[in-house]
């Protein structure tokens, strides 16, 4: 066949993704797609609102906050336009703000889960991405210390949403710093410090101080005040380390301000969840030059390699580069891939497929397993009709195909329609975890396997 | 102040999006997510799963399949290597399916939602974008004709899970006019027939005729005996067509295998939804190349200008440009932004933010508020607080600053809590819609709520 000759002919393309871009099997993109519906559920609860944005814009509105992420740009020359694709959604949310500030009500709320793409070298970490997904919240137009307290509330349930239970949001705030900073004049050097102490939990308290003496030219007695600060003995809890603070470095004017802002947010956030669950955390520092009040990072007790899952904090401005009003405001990040890698460990969200498939035998007319299928899906359950035509079901091979594909799929019952069944106004169920049959009246099937699923 | 100066002295980036590429405000994310929720809810309930790809590909995997849409390209250079945005949906599925072939199940059935790039210079039409999402359904790996009428089934309650009762899904089968071509031996122009086919709408048959002598080159007799068959009167109705067409061109092979899957689709789908539903048009080509047997569109009867909000179609091998494996199935495409302007129209899926927002006064502890957005959080009603600081909320502006803010985000009601309600107990409970305003005890203020709301 002269079609034949010419597909063989034909060398192939290429069909896997490029180093460091995935394709997602479905139970993967079925857990994501879970995991994401939980939490914004959550964030819609508390007056988040959806928004979406381009990919890809002019390299020169990109890069109006990308700072030291412009290698990392994907960017090319389209037309004569120079553009790059988006690399988080920080900057877009600072121009949407500034493009759409017209049509938004402010205080705005906002929530975006969209993929960004960096152009990292490394990869062979595990969960290190070319193109993977952020979802952020935020709330932007107002300083007030209950938005700050809200992201937390918001973390806490969002968690929550995926079962989780066994975590803890570590709060501090920048004020802390920058004011034992400003009390041994190192202001200027704010950024090399708090890119040291960002590290204090991979290279410890003694690599802190080798970075602090080799990076930033620190002199010893700057080096041991910055110590004394990052090292209070977490241990003692929250209330002593917040005394501890005050009783060292209170005399300066933004340590007071900070320190009461973190006992507002520690007092007034524990009367409404589990106490166990917020510690304050002096060593946090969050590198990103933009944060300028509270800052938090979140735990999972039971997985702390995975690192933060949710972090974030307060910024004075958000949107400088692209409007000349102020937007101060308050949001966080959630680590989508680690969570996600945490709950797949503890199989919590692991789907098993739909919950039925029907297999209709040689001899029965499709409308049959059709009509079937219509009964279940009316009485809300998930079932399948298996597609095959009816010659694929020899009597030779006899439902063993099937039940493989079942199997495969995940599904937990399937459902068997013959000759026989037809004319005895009967189905055959099968459990194909126990490897169990029943027969069962047609009339019956939909209650019968409400039944089942509520038991299992 | 050095800082305010040297703010103002900076130009500012652009912050609006490139023309083509667009923000979506809150409300039509939030329809969006909607509207895929419900969808999709559908596609799960027939065994669809989701899936998810790289957007950025190899040139030579993405031009695999693509053709002519080559020029629309989003390319590059990155690196050492030739990259492109990927374009659909579909060339996606195919490379998938061939680069995960051992992990995935046959039949493997998927859905897919995602953003595609096409650098069109269109763009002034309404619902033209550059940028834009695409949801497609699939099922691979089987010529079943049970997918197929799964297909127009998945159509049918997908829309009906939006709200939608009147829309008709138009079939035809591409084998009834290759049939038709074949006899008349003028096979080798099917793509330019089917491409005038597919103007019928909107050139009608004179503009149609002439194509066919400008751009195909076809004399008059074959002209007349395709428009015979393109032409054929709808209004008698699916049967009589079919009849037609049996009577006309029954001789030839192909067309008879056409019928008789037409049949089945018509009798077997119309056993389980509105038989108005679903109508034979044996003008529809969809002029794409690769499908080969039954071929849907999907109009809805009130916005006929709207064209086809869900169109798909069988093919015979889905990835020949990646694997040897022949992978024959069916699937569909859903035209989300022509649904979305649709049903926003009919105001159905417009959202009116969450349900209350909480208005904490000067003198009241935040606490107090968050408190009680926590117990309306609990009875599983939307809640906000209003977040600005105390001072904000002068004894001159009054309330007027909240009560603005909460109607321009479409709340219905306001709680307000104030210092006299807080020591006696109570909210006051504002309706923005009607401006009245009541008294209500507190702890009764979630059930009130929950009464207002299931009467709205």
């Amino acid at each position: 066949m002269a079609d034949g000759e010419k597909k063989k002919r034909k060398p192939l393309a290429p069909a896997k993704p490029l180093s460091g871009f995935q394709d997602w099997l479905p139970e993967q993109a079925l857990a994501f797609h879970e995991a994401v519906e939980a939490m914004t559920a959550v964030f819609r609860r508390y007056g988040y609102g959806p928004i979406d944005t381009p990919c890809i814009f002019l390299t020169e509105t990109l890069a109006g906050e990308a700072g030291e992420i412009n290698k990392q740009l994907y960017r090319w020359e389209q037309g004569s336009k120079d553009v790059a694709l988006r690399f988080d959604l920080t900057v877009p949310l600072a121009r949407y703000v500034a493009a759409n500030e017209q049509k938004l009500s402010f205080p705005f709320k906002r929530y975006h889960l969209g993929k960004v793409w960096r152009g990292e070298s490394v990869q062979k970490q595990r969960g290190r991405y070319r193109e993977f997904y952020q979802l952020d919240f935020d709330i932007v137009g107002t300083d007030s210390a209950t938005a700050d307290l809200e992201s937390i509330l918001v973390i806490n349930d969002a968690l929550a949403a995926l079962g989780l239970e066994r975590f803890r949001i570590r709060l501090n705030d920048r004020l802390l710093l920058n004011g034992v900073l400003e009390g041994f004049s190192l202001v200027d050097k704010a950024e090399e410090v708090l890119r040291a102490l960002d590290k204090i939990d991979k290279i410890g308290g003694e690599g802190v101080r080798k970075e602090l003496a080799d990076q930033a030219g620190l002199e010893s007695v700057s080096i041991e005040a910055i110590m004394d600060y990052a090292e209070l003995d977490r241990a003692q809890g929250s209330e002593a380390i917040l005394a501890a603070i005050d009783d060292k470095f209170g005399g300066n004017a933004k340590v007071q301000r900070g320190l009461a802002r973190l006992r507002f947010l520690l007092e007034t956030a524990r009367a409404v969840i589990p106490a166990e669950r917020l510690e304050i955390d002096p060593a946090i520092a969050r590198g990103l030059g933009y944060y300028t009040g509270p800052v938090f990072e979140t735990v999972l007790d039971d997985y702390p390699d995975v690192g933060s899952v949710c972090s974030g904090g307060r910024y004075d401005d958000l949107a400088s580069s692209y409007t000349r009003r102020e937007l101060p405001g308050v949001g966080a990040s959630v680590g989508l891939s680690r969570l996600l890698a945490a709950i797949a460990d503890e199989g919590q969200a692991l789907p098993r497929g739909t919950a039925t498939v029907i297999l209709s035998f040689p001899g029965v007319e499709p409308i049959e397993g059709v009509k079937l299928r219509a009964e279940l899906h009316r009485a809300g359950l998930e079932a399948e009709l298996y597609p095959q035509p009816p010659s694929a079901l020899s009597k030779q091979s006899g439902p063993k195909p099937l039940f493989k594909y079942a199997s495969r799929k995940g599904f937990r019952y399937a459902v068997v329609l013959g000759e026989a069944e037809l004319a005895a106004g009967v189905v055959q169920l099968k459990d194909l975890d126990r490897a169990e049959q029943s027969e069962v009246a047609r009339g019956a099937l939909a209650s019968k396997l409400q039944e089942l699923l509520s038991q299992a």
